[in-house]
């Protein structure tokens, strides 16, 4: 199988928000994924608000041929929602799509180099 | 004044979650700020869920001689709690602290650098 016929595929899994522009730095971090990894499959899911949801972004990313999907939630912190359901929805999705290896990341928010962007962009901010 | 009359003062503002380790990224961001930045007075502050709330965090400040404040929300999108309640929050702490002078940023999840380095993070999960 070539890549063009499996994709990898990336679920960037957020909150949602009622305001729309809520989305715009989620956005923005797909369209920058997209443009550096052409072939990637990247899409955008939403725990509640906001559309899709997990289980209709990842039917879409296998019906469109991802043969591996890689979840990575886009909170600062783990709370309930990335500790506990966030992982017994993925389990279901697994279920729900045998062909599919799906794997689920820590929080973005937890990775070092996001932490250290993190302290350097507000140590930028000072005089 | 000195700057150990004054230290400038970086209030970071999180959402707080009933899981203690849901902090856990923002006190490493604290602690990455303090030792880039000696002087600085850094602290986390909450809308819910977790102590201390912004006007006591604010008040600390205040009494450690910060007459400069600046309050970043580290948040990843801007819904409702960081467009309209943190606005009229920060205003009441001004009225609280004339001395003081508070500026209010937008979240850490907007700054174009945050959001490169996300990029950045997701695709390095990538095959």
């Amino acid at each position: 199988m070539t890549d063009t016929a499996s994709p990898p595929g990336l679920l960037l899994f957020a909150h949602g928000a009622r305001d729309p522009r809520w989305a715009e730095p989620f956005e923005a971090l797909a369209a920058r994924l997209r443009s550096r990894r052409p072939g990637l499959n990247v899409k955008l899911a939403f725990l509640e608000l906001m559309a899709p949801d997990l289980p209709a972004a990842a039917a879409a990313m296998a019906a469109e041929g991802c043969s591996r999907i890689d979840v990575l939630p886009l909170f600062l912190g783990a709370g309930g929602h990335v500790r506990k359901d966030l992982p017994a929805l993925v389990q279901r999705l697994q279920a729900e799509h045998p062909a599919v290896q799906f794997r689920l990341h820590p929080p973005i928010g937890e990775m070092p180099a996001v932490i250290d962007a993190m302290a350097e962009a507000a140590a930028s901010l000072l005089p």
